[in-house]
């Protein structure tokens, strides 16, 4: 039976083949902020037990209350989901899409949120000869054609590549001018340098932008899921229409509400990837054998050059040592010579680093 | 904006307009079992802190292994969801169903899910002058006539009445022949007086029907939301490759596997409904000016009888007093002469039946 898109974070599967206990896995496969959640999510947890025994409010009025003051925007431009995921499906079922245009390599559910809506998918190939960046002027060519939707994630996963905010504006215009709606996946961008937190003010003016966001990455919870996105309320009314009831728990609520105010945290998490994103960047590059993307959020893709070497055969050598890493050859457009890693905190980045500096060299067996 | 079907449980909007506290709203509108959950329950809770930082796992085996113990069918035969809700939708997605049978009044997500996949919908009304019973025969007839889906909630939200046994087969001779999918919503079957735990053992050789459960009535969880459902693995394919993944969260998941191997809280739940149901049908039946329906599950239709009366007006008078009933004239074949309430614990009966009994002969002001 087939359980949908290829992902990494399957640390169970691993866990079971090894007969040991998944903590014991050292997942670089899923890119999660490592940084410790703070101690009193522990009582917000606990609190959220005092209302299991009743229906979570289907407005979330506490929730995108938080959600209004961490991200400036509207409480009525904000709708909250299972994780990103849930608005992903929910966007392409309730805006009908038809004709969409998807850049690859990209996040593998939006292809599959797409097929279970027929929809027919133009794919917009980021090319490794341009290090995999958002050729803007073949964008806009693209784009002339006329499609009802265009998704775009923001820094891109598995690539790491932030698109220019020039080149943004570029985009938002032409999609405006040819009624296509963009769907901005910004999963990754509290990671970003610079985080663009004023995106969503700059882009209000347009009626056909849906900002899909998440706390699953930098607040680091994705067993809770918890996703929102940020929309024209006239867009929003289209998926309200089709929207299922109470998908995010009163736990996920209840502590999402809570980190999201949590300043230390945010800012722990902030000085931890100003740290290890360019640590972990220059250790690659000092391997042989390895090409590695400038990335701009919390993962980095290296293409493998030395010679017989594959993504699946360096991903069991490193499940033997407990390590999981995830084999990029399932992206469109990217081979079995690709892999992507998540930047950890410092003690585990040296242990990935020291395990990858012992396989140097070794050919495959 | 509008949030989708009409429910009980509004207690956010009740304490916002009292300005009191949700906890001071005796919710007699949403029907969950009030059995204290087992002191553990906490520690379980606690526990799904440590995997907060994983993605759920996919497949929920751990979850699945509880539920194929508590149920007694195999694993392969299970699918978890967010709620029944999301395998309703689900179902209502993945099998493209257009003819529709739909039996009302019933529970109001039944119709939005299937206008979301614009199902063509038949209405069959169980009519009052019949107790609001399924009359087998019309049944019979009307199936003849050849749907895709019907769906059947067993016992019945909002009248409480539970389909007899050899109906049952009948309705599944008849769908096998008709090759008409039987979605059969049970979520309130562990609160009959018999609960059917064999139907499933019973149905399996019947390859066209879903049966969906959830841990939300008889375990009191909806604020975690936890639904599942067993049918034959073809069929489950099918859903399967629509299912958008992870929609359960870790907490859900872990305090689930842990109540469902609880017998303790069960057998706790299942003295309480034996002592509480009749005591609120016989006490009901003692204050004139209602029509008690006699029901097989943990609520109770009521038809007002003193002249005046409607639903609304009732509903407001309890909410004066901080006590949440549900308004059915929102049910397809109900109107405002009718109410639903929830069986609660001992204490809390007495109270609404106090408050009810005073308000006795008032007239409609």
């Amino acid at each position: 039976m087939g359980f949908g898109a290829v992902h990494g974070g399957d640390v169970e599967r691993v866990a079971r083949k090894y007969g040991v206990d998944p903590s014991e896995i050292l997942d670089f496969s899923a890119n999660i902020n490592p940084t410790p959640l703070p101690v009193e999510t522990e009582d917000y947890l606990l609190k959220s037990l005092k209302e299991v025994d009743r229906y979570p409010d289907r407005e979330y009025r506490r929730l995108r209350g938080a959600l209004s003051r961490y991200s400036g925007v509207n409480q009525g431009n904000i709708m909250v989901g299972n994780g990103a995921t849930e608005l992903l499906y929910l966007t392409a079922r309730a805006l009908k899409v038809s004709r969409v245009l998807l850049p690859v390599p990209s996040f593998a559910e939006y292809e599959r949120a797409l097929t279970c809506v027929q929809a027919d998918i133009t794919y917009f190939p980021l090319k490794e000869e341009e290090g995999f960046s958002l050729n803007i002027d073949r964008l806009m060519k693209e784009l002339s054609r006329g499609y009802d939707l265009i998704i775009l994630c923001n820094p891109n996963n598995p690539t790491g590549q932030l698109i220019q905010w020039d080149d943004m504006m570029k985009i938002l215009e032409k999609c405006q001018r040819q009624e296509t709606v963009l769907l901005l996946d910004e999963t990754f961008i509290e990671f970003t340098p610079q985080p663009q937190e004023r995106l969503f003010q700059e882009i209000s003016p347009y009626p056909n932008v849906i900002l899909i966001r998440a706390l699953t990455k930098f607040f680091g919870i994705p067993g809770l899921r918890l996703g929102y996105c940020l929309a024209n309320s006239l867009l929003l009314e289209k998926l309200w229409a089709q929207k299922e009831p109470w998908t995010v728990n009163i736990a996920a609520s209840m502590v999402g509400a809570f980190l999201l105010e949590n300043g230390d945290f945010i800012q722990r998490s902030r000085e931890w990837i100003k740290e290890e994103r360019p640590f972990m960047t220059a250790k690659l590059q000092e391997i042989p054998g390895f090409r590695v993307y400038q990335s701009c959020a919390n993962f980095i893709l290296l293409k493998l050059l030395q010679e017989g070497w594959t993504s699946s055969w360096l991903k069991e050598r490193l499940e033997e040592r407990r390590i999981l890493i995830r084999d990029a050859s399932s992206f469109p457009g990217l081979d079995s010579s690709f892999i992507r890693i998540a930047i950890k905190d410092r003690e585990n980045n040296l242990k990935l680093l020291q395990v990858l500096e012992s396989l140097r060299g070794r050919t495959v067996t």
